[in-house]
């Protein structure tokens, strides 16, 4: 038995959560479901996409299985693909393409269209985490069938890529984005701590930020201890990513950030 | 070992559900529990009462363990019944009756007052989800009794109802109710496709909506992507049910709808 | 294998939850993880430490582990304490001593300091949670290496207390604090019911409750049901303790409570 690994939008209000869960137990009971957050802003595929990223290297292998899902009823696959790590499962728009790379990629993918291993509708639309992706993660995870029997095979590298932008330079500084804004509202960049060193900045340093048309001087520091409550700062987050944050407060409120916002660090 | 499936309004944000999850562990390690979700309605046992009539056929048969009960403390009983899905554990308050229904009804049904299978008060009020129901989960999933120790018996059909009302003619189309408004806005009546059929409307026609004073023209569509983002439409949900919603938006908010509305249908 | 208990205040909207549990579930499948709560308001250690001392009795024998850390990254050791209950994991700043000291008190208190039970950071800060406690629990929990093992013995009277207010005289009356108030306004004060036998006050009777400028005349009640909707009440809650309830409603919004607000209660 490999354990399921399960991020949706699907929140805790309503019980679609505890359906998928009932839906693998029924198909078997032994199988475990850690949940990584069902808290993924709804349909919005890349913050999914990160958050699985994020979690990949710290799930059990075996199976993991993303759901969100804006086109459902569109022409988006539903999917599985076979990894290094495990199997994903999930529709075929971008939220698996960055884990699947990161883990080594696919060895095999196959679209989710054996009715054999769906649950049949009850009449109207499918509701696919139910219906098609619990059953396919279910039975990937108790090992009932191999892979290649959901559906029929795609090719390896037919994955929905999700398009991430890149670092570049921007005058004298550098431009990044906003990639990840948590409940707490500290703000990480898609920039590396290489590219401040690029910059000629180290730890203490202080670096300009550039947000729109607002500008902060932010100092470079280890931990948010080193400023005093309430002051914004820049630090190397516990992912190796450059952050924003305020100590005991939110850096996205305080400097005014969402989710994809442009950054230009110049060193200050 | 049977899995129990956990349905409440304590919400996440207290210990409550935590430590439901610890008394039946102290009991019997072995059990696994199923959160189906705690964000019923705090005290609204129809809203939890319907999320159980949905769910039930989903999940795997044990232990159902439901806590909605406004009337804690006063003199509704605490009761276990036997089905031929498994036990159904809570308030005898309406809660429970649906679902029991649907799974074939009752063949034996207990008040939970054995002293053996409470946790004794803190001198207080009992929190029941805890003192009552949950030992009683445990003992029945763990088989650690039969349903008949753990209290006297009451007749098979003494379980209370819980009034949901009747799809009606209204002028030249029907009246029905929204049952369920999930935290995304899509709103679920209990009107069923026959229904619409019964009005000469087929998919892809347009059905007037009245809501209030408000009327709508919809159109009956099979998925979310047949309309335009924004848009509203009716639909037949995953439940097999008439449904309102918004693509990629919130039918309540856009149609000003709350659970236990009326809305009126007719051809358009 | 023993269960794991895990309190935090890392919400549920990101993956920080899912990735302990990843964590866990790769160092020793087996390991059941129970989630207390993780709706601790953030940073509020006496709330997360009140909230572990609630629930510990209800909690199976095992692994503790609880992460409130407003002072991550600053002086604060992390630990791990054992005691007759089992093993608790955390940050030594009040948010254990607590609960440890109602079970019985420490017999071995460790510093969690050896690298080998830790998870290498990435490059940034570290996520203690993650890295740090979460290594320790599952270690403890699936009886891996002895606690001594984690890192240097500390003094086992050595855990930083969390100080809690006394119930102290007041005129007429006695003067104590609220601890806790539930999501639903219900508020839990410091008050034993022996303290209003010593007001010469009975079930039944009314009390004088006086907060900040304000003075309510409310009954003491066995139940809510005692009281119309709507109206405030005391009585003694699930816990033992004097409360302050609305039956149907909140009464920290009706009394404008917050937790730490200190209440004086009279013989009405």
């Amino acid at each position: 038995m490999h354990p399921i690994s399960f991020i949706s939008d699907f929140g805790l209000d309503d019980e679609f959560v505890g359906v998928v869960h009932g839906v693998v137990a029924r198909i078997e009971p032994q199988v475990r479901v850690i949940d990584v957050t069902h808290g993924i802003a709804r349909g919005n595929v890349r913050a999914g996409a990160l958050s699985l990223l994020r979690a990949i290297q710290y799930l059990p292998e075996g199976v993991a299985l993303a759901v969100v899902d804006p086109g459902v009823g569109t022409a988006r696959r539903p999917i599985a693909a076979e990894t290094p790590w495990g199997f994903f499962v999930g529709p075929d728009n971008g939220l698996l393409a960055p884990a699947v790379a990161m883990v080594g990629g696919a060895s095999t993918v196959v679209a989710l269209e054996d009715e054999r291993f769906r649950i049949p509708s009850l009449g109207g639309v499918t509701f696919d985490g139910r219906d098609v992706f619990a059953p396919a993660a279910a039975v990937l995870a108790a090992d009932q069938a191999p892979i290649t029997e959901l559906g029929p095979a795609l090719p390896n590298d037919s994955l929905t890529p999700l398009l991430l932008p890149l670092v570049e330079p921007d005058g004298d500084g550098i431009r990044g984005e906003v990639w990840w804004i948590d409940q707490f509202g500290n703000a990480q960049t898609n920039i590396a701590p290489e590219d401040l060193a690029g910059l000629g900045v180290e730890r203490g340093g202080s670096i300009d930020v550039r947000i729109g048309a607002s500008e902060y001087e932010l100092e470079w520091v280890q931990a948010y201890g080193d400023v005093e409550p309430g002051e914004a700062l820049i630090h190397i987050d516990s992912y190796g990513l450059v952050a924003l944050a305020v100590r005991e407060g939110s850096a996205a409120e305080r400097l005014n950030l969402t989710e994809g916002h442009q950054v230009v660090l110049v060193r200050g």
